[in-house]
């Protein structure tokens, strides 16, 4: 079975139990969608909005899928002919020995190329699916929330659930299917698998990122800021791409990143069990991630049903109910995970590891929540600051965004010591191992995570569309509440997916170690040479500079994301300044074109996704091939360590900002409209695109960094650079990464954007 | 001869020449002070404003010297000792052979002890000698320009040159007098007499840009934003603490700043120097560094003797005067060091390397200046954003501040690459050795550099003691013109010091390399397990999680720092206020009381001081210590990388939104008191503790931690863990650490400060 002759009949069964369990969530998913749709849309006046709102969505989806297809296209047909040059491995050979070596390479070619093309479109459906059904959910929440408060909850829960389950149910399913089909040979097309969904979540996160924050800033600036009409005026023409914005940022984006981050821990988790089975010839290391994944979807089918609240709202809290849902799936998770590495892997290793990465997603929430939190010190001090002016807040939160990135980056430093601790006196590849299996921990309940995450925009349409057609009082009230319910879970699952983001580079970054050694290992380089051996030495002057470069890249992406916003938004607030000058419209007597304000940023945010993306795919290869396969380990942990440190500070000062300014919305300092409310604006206008653009893309970032190196990792160790391929490709490599960086700068953008 | 016993007759002249030369700069400072000394005072009114600048100024300099000489005595004593710790080196035994062994462990004990304080004295001096010439200057310069234009710049830079040539003289005093004395043992006290410099270094640039940002930020922000009085107005009661300010933060601090700068890479190019001669036996290694450095202290005096302007502005201008000292000096230096490396060294490397440093100094000014300077793009985008209010303009700033940093990055990265291109199949501490020739050739220049940043604040309070004593408007043009100089004269230094410190922290981190081994290799550790043979290993879990936590440290260093400014500004703002409210003030019937102001950014300045200074010392001991030599290594790299970055990226923001604020200013968008106006003032106000304040300080932060590294080598290799040496520093070392960080989190600073 899987071309491992050593499977016991337990093992055989529990992969088919656990492929059973991936369509198992995605027909819970689908039983939720039925339930879903079946519900009402309220009044005319409702669906006159919401029109507005899925016409959006849909135009944006629409666009993407044709700036993205493409791509794919390319893609696939590369990754099919490299096989060409990166012959099959002896594993694949040995996989498939019933073949000719010539059938062989046809089938490995084919694999590399559905896997990518299998990674890809998991990653799209996740992101298109939830947020359609994101947007189908808000209307029939905000038309529920007049009847009944856990109605109106169950719909916005179960709403997102599905995205939630959609991500479990892909997942799972593509890397178990891999590894039945290729077994010991599945590294190859697991990378193809991990590549491919990773490079999406980058278009969906960069695209939606700059969507939203374009739309929200752009609205904020001209609206709040100059002209003071409330947040959500329909007088406002960019308020429906607003709203059309938290639907792409939130949901779209942020479901394809979990995705990935999901997909890439078991991606590196087979990948360094493979190296492990290759060492001890014992299959637990492979079957266990499969099966620790398995329980984590069971178990967030049963904690997301139990998600209800009462009638209504005394009495009922949204948070409660969903964290009620939270702790029945954890429970039964970490139960599962004692037992079955008691009594199927016989030691209590593998539990630790995982333990340890449900406690690192615990220790990170509260970390978030003591630097973001209203409620707590540090956004009390940004809020304080206010008093002496917008300066002063910008300073606070920027210093609290360096010291929160600091502990984030210790506690991810101290879970890799537990991973030493627990593996300690083995090889470096079993501690690796213990960092995937930490990852795949941290992730077990990804299910309930997304379904939180997206609760986050669903609300907060409802609420618009509450706002906009003028609903009664009371299901505002019900609505409000779900909306600050969303504001908190989607700052949660966002501290989660940077902190799985690292963990999962961490181990890709292990994976690059083997997978070289491995080629290296073929090609007949003596053991001592080779890189498991020598390591990553950064006090040799190359790898010191691939350590410097590499650091550069976040930075470099991060500059070019905030000027593309920028860019965007000062088009939006000029399109809302000449609507504002039309008669009519300040008055309210006559609509504003919103499909106008929902095109720009829809352009917008296609124009800069190719740019951003080549510099992403590129910068390893270009590495890779100037300076070698060492100096580009030194490139991946670079990306890694700056990454990270910059993606949280981003992430919390952003937050910090948005939350100051709420607590002075709530009366402190004077309240709305008072001099410390303006500064505060200022601070949640700078911190909105370094929290939710910026910030977030540097997770799916770093792993198509590392994912890029991996595959390009048999060409590099096999071809010098005086290989003319290898001249062509750094020589195509260099302009894309000129063009895209001039590109990016200047842009099109500085000129007119052309909408239909 | 330096008990080396082929050194050549030219060899021995060569250093006992060099040694003369940095008396020659000693004495020329002395012959400018003379000069300086000689000028007219002014009028009383002026000498009164003076007066309370050098009142302030002293106050400022005597409570320095009393927090920080009880702690350089206790470290004095622990350095002494720690040769009871730390035996002396069979070099040093070879080289006082003549002596018994205990004898040599006194002398070696008393080097230790001496050359560090040589080096703190050394870089306190030119701190505190500088500051007081540049006060003594200011005053002068604002008599002269009411008689000559040349007369004034020639006073205000003469008196910049006086800290210039001390910070030559001196450095290149201490650094040859140790190669005398211990001559093949010179490593030890070597890296004494750096750890002395830049500990110093970091108190002055901390506490003097805590200092001068609490002044700059509080009396702005109460007296432009919040009163509407213009810059420098007498009502303001932190007028004079600004003016004070400019000379604490840009003269004191930034002279020790490039004084430890200029140390580290003789004090690193020594070392490899030294590691070179073991390796080879020839003394060229050393000597070349040496002469390199007094060629360039010559060129210097001859360079800035040369720079005098016309007797009015029509016709001259001052940066073209300043320039063509600058450019003869740079002429003089080229030819001289390749005839050197022709004549002497016999091979062109050498040259090249040192070529590399000046090219790498000029392109670090263009880039400098293409981010920052009000005449390129950036800027003016920056600017631009305005139109939308604060919040866009401050995401334009951080944007390319990140790109900025990109940049300065990948120009580092490439030096390092012309290093190994250089020494291409040369083992790595020939290429580490070219890096610190790299350094040297960089900073050849540093009595231009150094008269040049001082002349900066000269201008600034001569221009300062104009508007404050009423001058009349010729000598207020001529004055207006300096000052203008001056900001770029500043700006350029500040891109020199950050390229030069990162330069220096690597030759260091090279250092530690070669230390490390030595100590191994005496140990009598297998050859291929010493360290230069193993490399750091980022791949190790281990050295991965060192990466890590280096790479927190400058963030965590920056966010203290901004939190001490933010705290201490807010208590200028309070006590601003306070005085506007009482009778009088604000009608300019009364002198406000400027001296509380003063002593409560002294008090705040000092405060701080010690919890940074622990956390830079104390980190590397206990990662050190915790972890290993190794992870240790890690974490050197991680603190250079991140440090980098961060460092480039805080200065140019900082100094971009310093320059829109001045275009709008003149003219730009509705000129001052527009909305973009205001909008730049918030800019600017975040970018000032950036720039001035958190960005200097981690340059000589990020050598201390490399140089305390150096130092506690020995015994890290020595000791394990386990022992209670071990055990006690360690815990002592978090204490401490924890200490610093609550205290610098909380601080007293949060209660009123007590001013006598």
């Amino acid at each position: 079975m899987f071309g491992l002759s050593n499977a016991t009949t337990f093992e055989v069964v529990a992969v088919w139990t656990v492929l059973l369990i991936a369509f198992l969530g995605l027909g819970y998913a689908l039983m939720l969608r039925a339930q879903v749709l079946k519900k009402d849309k309220g009044t005319e006046k409702m669906q006159e909005v919401w029109m507005g709102i899925k016409e959006g969505a849909e135009a944006y989806l629409n666009r993407q899928l044709k700036t993205i297809l493409p791509l794919i296209g390319v893609l696939t047909i590369l990754l099919f002919f490299s096989v060409y040059i990166v012959p099959p491995t002896p594993e694949a050979l040995e996989r498939f020995s019933n073949y000719s070596p010539d059938k062989v390479k046809l089938i490995i070619g084919i694999g590399r190329a559905i896997a990518f093309v299998m990674g890809a479109s998991f990653s799209l459906m996740v992101g298109q699916f939830g947020m359609r059904m994101a947007v189908e959910g808000n209307v029939r929440v905000a038309s529920a929330s007049r009847r009944s408060f856990g109605e109106a909850l169950q719909i916005a829960y179960r709403s997102g659930t599905i995205t939630g389950m959609l991500t479990d149910g892909l997942g799972l399913f593509g890397g178990t299917i891999i590894f039945i089909i290729f077994g010991i040979a599945s590294p190859d097309a697991l990378l193809g698998f991990g590549f491919g969904g990773t490079l999406l979540a980058l278009f969906m996160r960069v695209g939606g990122g700059i969507y939203t924050k374009a739309a929200d800033v752009g609205a904020d600036l001209v609206g709040k800021v100059e002209a003071g009409i409330p947040e959500d005026d329909p007088r406002n023409a960019a308020v429906i791409a607003d709203l059309v914005g938290d639907n792409v940022g939130d949901c779209a984006g942020m479901a394809a990143d979990i995705f990935e981050s999901y997909e890439v821990t078991i991606v590196s988790g087979l990948i360094l069990g493979l190296a492990l089975y290759n060492m001890t010839h014992e299959l637990k290391w492979i079957i266990f991630p499969l099966l620790v994944r398995g329980i984590g979807v069971v178990a967030s089918i049963i904690g997301t049903y139990l998600v209800r609240g009462g009638k209504t709202l005394e009495g009922s809290n949204a948070m409660t109910s969903i964290n009620k849902g939270f702790y029945t799936s954890a429970t039964i998770s970490i139960i599962s995970f004692a037992l079955l590495s008691i009594f199927y892997m016989h030691e209590i290793r593998a539990f630790a590891s995982v333990a340890v990465g449900i406690i690192l997603a615990l220790t990170i929430d509260e970390l978030t929540k003591i630097y973001t939190s209203p409620d707590y010190g540090p956004v009390k001090q940004v809020a304080e600051s206010s008093k002496t002016g917008s300066a002063t807040l910008i300073l606070r939160g920027l210093g609290l965004g360096f010291e929160s990135a600091v502990w984030q980056t210790i506690v991810i430093a101290v879970t890799i010591l537990c991973s030493i601790l627990i593996y300690n006196g083995y090889p470096a590849v079993y501690v690796l191992y213990g960092v995937a299996m930490t990852g795949i921990g941290m992730l077990t309940l990804t299910g309930n995570n997304v379904a939180m995450d997206s609760f986050g925009p669903i609300a907060d349409n409802a609420n618009g569309i509450g706002e906009l057609s003028g609903m009664d009082k009371e299901a505002r009230r019900i609505m409000g509440h779900l909306d600050a319910t969303g504001n908190t879970t989607k700052a949660i699952t966002k501290g989660v997916a940077i902190g799985s983001a690292v963990i999962a580079a961490v181990s890709l970054f292990g994976s690059f170690l083997t997978d070289v050694t491995r080629v290296q290992e073929q090609m007949g380089v003596q053991e001592s040479l080779r890189l498991f051996a020598t390591g990553i030495r950064v006090s040799e002057p190359k790898i010191f500079i691939g350590l410097l470069i590499g650091a550069t890249i976040p930075w470099l992406f991060s500059s070019l994301i905030l000027n593309s916003v920028t860019r965007a938004a000062s088009l939006i607030v000029e399109e809302v300044r000449r609507q504002f000058r039309l008669p009519g419209i300040m008055e309210g007597t006559k609509k504003p074109d919103y499909q106008r304000a929902v095109d720009i940023c829809t352009v917008s945010a296609q124009r800069e996704l190719i740019g951003l993306a080549l510099i992403a795919v590129m910068s390893p290869l270009l590495v890779g091939i100037l300076l070698g396969v060492e100096p580009l380990g030194g490139f991946l942990a670079g990306v890694i360590v700056s990454g990270q440190l910059l993606a949280v500070f981003m992430a919390n000062a952003g937050g910090a900002w948005d939350n100051a300014k709420k607590l002075i919305e709530d009366g402190l300092y004077g309240g709305k409209g008072s001099e410390p409310h303006k500064a505060s604006v200022v601070g949640d206008t700078v911190g909105d695109p370094l929290k939710d653009t910026a910030g977030p893309a540097l997770n799916p970032m770093i792993k198509v960094v590392n994912l890029v190196s991996l595959l390009a990792a048999p060409i590099l160790v096999q071809y010098k650079l005086s290989h003319p391929g290898m001249i062509i490709t750094a020589l195509i490599s260099f302009i894309a990464i000129t063009y895209a960086i001039i590109f990016s700068k200047r842009g099109s953008l500085t000129k007119k954007v052309t909408v239909k």
